[in-house]
């Protein structure tokens, strides 16, 4: 069962795009088994410029824990080694440094 | 089945963020109703700042004929005459004045 589902939006160095573009084409097996593990399913990125957007569905009972865990994961920290430097802030007055939330305004099944 | 997922960005402009939400909050139920005969499910908007995210997945098997049925029935029509004028490019060289598909770069189940 989908408990929430998430859009998150985040903004790439120009001159990393290709990189981003290109790591994702490949994700690592163990990188996606632990997003599956963390209960996270239906997972796309999109881009568009320098914008990416996610989009992605919990299945879980506990978001919050679960994205501890796939934090405190080896393989995954080693990933975002990778990809957050890809990253830079979506705003100036961004509190995160890589993807944010946005607000569902709307969802029809 | 799924047979596509759609990713797509919007730019509104400032003064019209809040009008865009509140028509969202209360989809005429028209509206939804043809966005399902033309194969649409799984729909979600997204907002940060002044730009709108929609992600869906389509099932059908002809996109482009659904897309011009939901553009020919008039509750949409009158339904876009309201939504549209929120709009402003996402960028000066946009082809689309609307939402814009974007570039597909991961997906995982």
């Amino acid at each position: 069962m989908v408990n929430r589902r998430f859009g998150q939006i985040g903004r790439l160095k120009k001159e990393k795009i290709d990189e981003y573009v290109k790591l994702h084409a490949d994700v690592w097996p163990d990188v996606k088994k632990m997003i599956t593990e963390c209960n996270l399913q239906n997972y796309s990125i999109f881009i568009r410029d320098d914008l990416v957007f996610s989009y992605f569905e919990y299945t879980g009972e506990n978001y919050d824990a679960d994205m501890k865990k796939m934090a405190a994961d080896e393989t995954t920290q080693k990933w975002w080694g990778y990809t957050r430097p890809c990253f830079e802030k979506y705003n100036a007055d961004s509190a995160e440094a890589f993807y944010e939330d946005m607000e569902t305004i709307f969802y029809m099944a």
